[in-house]
């Protein structure tokens, strides 16, 4: 909720207002109050004002005028966080820094394939700049139109092209931030060699905010898509989908969605308009896109035809279909894409971003679904998403019947603790892409080892030691909020 | 030189040896001697001993008993750095650690395009490694064959092949290191994605033994080479060159090096068996290099005389002749690889690895060795290398007859300011790819800015509070060696 404001956050506000205008300081309760929870509904901060700055030296004076008074600032820009990583504390300690005000994309090269974007540009939009010069940002997630190039920086975002080009760490050729005391981090010159010590840019790209304020981005292009060509198969088990996916791997195929077939059950149970892609029932699915970038190569639709013809006639693959048009391509994507939609409307569900090693993933898929449901009798659990990259969201339904709340209360914390268990044993990590946020902080500590904590602290400190950015976030702060 | 032993350093050999073995101590100042230079012959360090442990484990124990006697380490490879950034301190303080015993490929997955590969595995056991598995690792340096996995990792070593497939960092996918106070960081599992806060593998990458010591790495690995040709190409300018690498840039191109005219002439004098590739005299050339990595595909010699006919019709190419076999692709490499003992041949030099954003480098070449000379009349500069990544060595040449030492002593310090200053003015960076070591140390700090210094010593304090690992080396410790 919004909150009554210290002496010390009126004088910052009051100073704030008055160098930098109106536009840069919200207090009213109304319009600050969509910005204080997650959107997911599961963390409610309060704050009595947001500071929007326009600039990057706004933002500079801004946090060194906060630094000065010892005011914590949580940086947001969509509040897409999956992780509670955007939401301020509930004691109204920290003000909100949103960079929702600075959304120019200063410049775009198709000759050198780079964008320089500030931190408040969405996603859609740096989408449409590239493609009207011919050019393509390859990063896309599922939903939310409002994610911004600073929280898709500052998680190191994934999604479902990550297969080809990887996370936002590949896409980021620069970073300018402003640091916790205000000082200003130049990092976007695009230089593709340069070895000047600790790499800044890198430590700054999936730091949520907490030791530093991404103010734009220098992002790669890649070239605009001609073709693509989606399709639907059906397969055994994730072995055979693993094994499928090595025998096909090459540049063109960009996505590689693994299903079960009871989530593909949901959907077209929960689903309206949806229907199965292949006759008869199958144990497992997995989408595949394959796209190609210039007029003149081999189809995509001709590409995936001649890669799954092999993987057919052997068996390895029982049935499949390729997308004959735009219109059946999308409404295989919108399977995918419902999955999550789908188990809400069947029940409460505990979800697991996680990630192991690729080799292990099918055995991790099939094993740690069966130790779920065998150390909580009467769960559902099942894994999807995207098996090239090593990360599946891994969901456990209720036993059917038992109330949402004794569910989320009693049941779903220890089905976690079972699940991050597996994980770390698996060689995993608890968050494969979307970051740790407050959700997952006290489970990254729990889970450690001491030395990698020991290092996030050390980070933590050095940069930021007065605890002032993104408090309770990630790791805390040794000496939070020490004057 | 070698040097006398303090009681401290006594007790901690003494110590090593009871545990692990006389295979883990070194104190014969005959076998101590070759490693306590560079081997440029630029600096001389001095160290009573080198400790060699043959696993992590020993690594751990051996840095955890220095940490607690408070004695530097100096952790060492293959030596081959090119900033003085292996060697030990002049005044003896620091003990050696030797990663060459660690000499074991732990893993090699084609499938996966993985190798685990120790610290002290040399370069080209690496590259066969792969190669006996059908695959390859795709960084080669010009000269020295005993470069290490640790030392290319904690330089993130670039190359003639970083176009395609980027320099160390992006051919990293885990890695393994001892901390200064003997704590092991396990990031060795590949996980394409791992959002567990800031990336402590990035950190340790580049960071040149300063913070952490690796002690193993996981390496991508790329399809192995089908076919090769190599390309010899006149051109008008380096603006052309920079045209004409846009208009050809595709996967395939994995090499893009541009020589200018008077340095292939200096190499013709100096280099015996060399012989021009064209006929006639131009102002600049280019070598490119076209790879196929499967049977079956576009022959690289027909991609190559498919991507220059259209250059050479348009005029953008002077000239330009594609080598008929290995022996002529060889001969054009050879040239390439011996630009720098042609010029050391000639006479001295002093010589810059610098980056600039690439689309300003052809600028840079032309317009910055103009101010050189025209600053330091009678001197000669030039620049060649690696233009596709932004990344040239900026040499100049001595005025004719004048003295080595006079030329060194007053000359080159005042020349690489200069050069530094432009580098810096260019939004470039003072090295591309050979580190900070002890040779850029000063000029690092002196250049700035003062936020990224602070933020360098903020990561070595936090790491490594009492300065004990590699002392000297790219940011000076705010408290080196307190007790």
């Amino acid at each position: 909720m919004p909150s009554q404001m210290t002496p010390a956050q009126q004088t910052l506000i009051d100073a704030v207002r008055s160098r930098f205008g109106e536009k840069a300081v919200t207090t009213d309760p109304r319009d600050i109050a969509p910005w204080l929870n997650d959107w997911r509904g599961r963390y409610f901060g309060a704050s009595p004002a947001i500071l929007s700055p326009a600039s990057r030296d706004e933002v500079s004076a801004i946090v060194a005028l906060a630094h000065q008074a010892r005011i914590p600032l949580v940086p947001q820009g969509g509040n897409t966080s999956m992780v509670g990583g955007a939401t301020p504390p509930a004691d109204g300690s920290a003000l909100i820094l949103s960079l929702r005000r600075m959304n120019r994309i200063r410049s775009l090269s198709p000759d050198e394939n780079l964008a320089v974007a500030e931190a408040g540009v969405i996603l859609p939009e740096l989408h449409d700049a590239a493609l009207s010069q011919g050019r393509r940002f390859p990063l896309t997630l599922g939903a939310k139109g409002s994610a911004t190039v600073g929280g898709l920086v500052s998680t190191n975002a994934g999604g479902t092209q990550v297969l080809r080009f990887g996370t936002m760490r590949s896409l980021v050729a620069g970073v300018e931030a402003v640091l916790p005391d205000g000082s200003v981090h130049d990092g976007l010159a695009a230089l593709k060699k340069d070895n000047r010590g600790y790499d800044i840019n890198q430590l700054l790209i999936g730091a949520e905010g907490t030791i530093g304020v991404i103010t734009a981005a220098s992002l790669r292009l890649v070239p605009a898509i001609a073709a693509r060509a989606v399709a639907w198969v059906a397969l055994e088990s994730p072995h055979a989908a693993l094994a499928l996916l090595r025998s096909i791997d090459m540049p063109a195929i960009e996505s590689f969605e693994i299903v079960p077939g009871d989530s593909l059950a949901l959907v077209l149970k929960h689903i309206p308009g949806t229907r199965a892609p292949l006759e008869g029932v199958h144990p497992w699915h997995v989408l595949i896109e394959a796209v190609s970038s210039e007029a003149g190569g081999e189809p995509p639709a001709a590409l995936l035809e001649r890669l799954l013809g092999p993987a057919l006639e052997s068996g390895l693959v029982q049935d499949a279909v390729i997308a004959a048009n735009e219109t059946q391509a999308e409404a295989l994507w919108r399977i995918r894409d419902s999955l999550s939609e789908a188990e809400r409307a069947s029940g409460p569900a505990v979800q697991h971003d996680i990630s192991v090693p690729v080799s292990g993933m099918p055995d991790f898929m099939i094993d740690g679904a069966a130790e779920a449901e065998r150390r909580f009798p009467g769960t559902h659990a099942t894994a999807f998403g995207h098996l090239g990259d090593g990360n599946v969201h891994f969901h456990v339904r209720a036993p059917e019947g038992m109330a949402r709340d004794l569910f989320y209360a009693e049941l779903a914390p220890s089905i976690t603790a079972l699940v991050h268990d597996m994980v770390v044993a698996a060689g995993g990590s608890i968050s494969a892409e979307h970051g740790i946020g407050q959700m997952k902080r006290d489970e990254l500590a729990r889970l450690g080892p001491a030395s990698r904590i020991a290092m996030l602290s050390a980070i933590k400190s050095a940069f930021d030691p007065h605890g002032l950015f993104n408090p309770g976030k990630l790791v805390l702060a040794p000496t939070a909020n020490t004057p």
